[in-house]
């Protein structure tokens, strides 16, 4: 094991520590926010943090840098107030990573992707096997690093039919959804087991079939 | 594709829902929250709501909700100023899984896991290949629904050697670090690629060599 102290860290080059920072987090979620402008132009950028909030009311949150490519999504967000969440699959995950350009257009021309309508303003992505439409509800400047961290609450979702679990989980490997570590590494998922509740005195069972 | 609206999503069953929205946001990490109490006691803990708040300074954020069994970790976090984050493989994720029961002395000594001791009072788990210590830096509380973000920086990694690309980012499938989708799901990763800085004119490149 190498042990690295807060000085190791301070003292790496700027894209070198960004890149090694951004791996601590372990696996993120891989997805696209689909906005609109006040102009009516389609906005589209890939996010990796896209966090649960909660489950009632149902919100997600997203960590935002400040005047990064993403501002067109915030500023959108704020002037609409809603915005959708696409999960992105091996299928397309190099059209959803050439998002992250910065175009003049809409990003679902330039990179090939389809824009389809629900109940909100906000274009949701017609190739994504999971899509949530939020509407905003807060945004919580971080003043110690100048983020912002934008919690919406969840108003719609469509969802392949076959995902959902008896119990109302989400086979996230079932639908394809991908997962990034760090900037720029995909990965895809394999089922390892769904655990149940754990208790003190009870050993842990499978909830689902092993297979 | 199924589509539901926020009623729809409302009129679930509590359990229900909570299963199919800590689904929505897609691929988790799964991670062991280490700290120590005023008593001098170890307290370990499973999360799935680490983030990246910055590269720099270093910052990770996690999202606890109020009265939960992680209710200790975040009393120990506020008395001590300090905690550490462990990265979970598949060889110990059943131990990790079961440190959510609730338990009255260290989920240490009754999942069978091992405390180490790095240059914080916090422990860190001798199992994990990547342990990230962390100095408390701030809370904000959410009162959209009473959960806690919690923010801290990062003041020592340990990390297994060979992780670490030349560029500084760490491969999180070498490692062995999982995911967890929703509650209770655990899945494995594989790569599928890294991909180059995204511009509007340029293709797509591979970072990694395509094993």
């Amino acid at each position: 094991m190498l042990t690295l102290s807060g000085g190791d860290i301070a003292a790496m080059d700027s894209r070198y520590r960004a890149a090694f920072i951004n791996g601590l987090s372990g696996l993120r979620p891989a997805q696209l926010i689909g906005t609109v402008g006040a102009d009516g132009e389609h906005n589209l950028a890939i996010f990796n943090s896209v966090c649960h909030v909660g489950a009632h009311p149902p919100l997600l949150g997203i960590i935002s840098r400040p005047n990064s490519v993403s501002r067109h999504t915030l500023e959108n967000i704020t002037a609409t107030g809603c915005y959708t969440i696409n999960h992105v699959t091996e299928a397309f995950f190099k059209a959803a990573h050439q998002t992250s350009a910065r175009y003049d257009g809409s990003e679902f021309d330039a990179v090939g992707l389809t824009a389809i309508k629900g109940s909100l303003s906000a274009p949701y992505v017609a190739e994504s096997p999971l899509s949530i439409g939020l509407q905003h509800k807060q945004t919580i400047d971080l003043d110690i690093n100048g983020t912002h961290f934008v919690i919406g609450e969840v108003v719609e979702v469509r969802v392949q039919e076959d995902a959902i679990a008896e119990d109302g989980a989400i086979d996230l490997h079932r639908i394809g959804s991908i997962s990034v570590g760090g900037l720029d590494h995909y990965y895809r998922v394999s089922s390892i087991a769904r655990m149940s509740y754990a208790k003190p005195d009870k050993p842990l069972e499978r909830l689902d079939s092993g297979d």
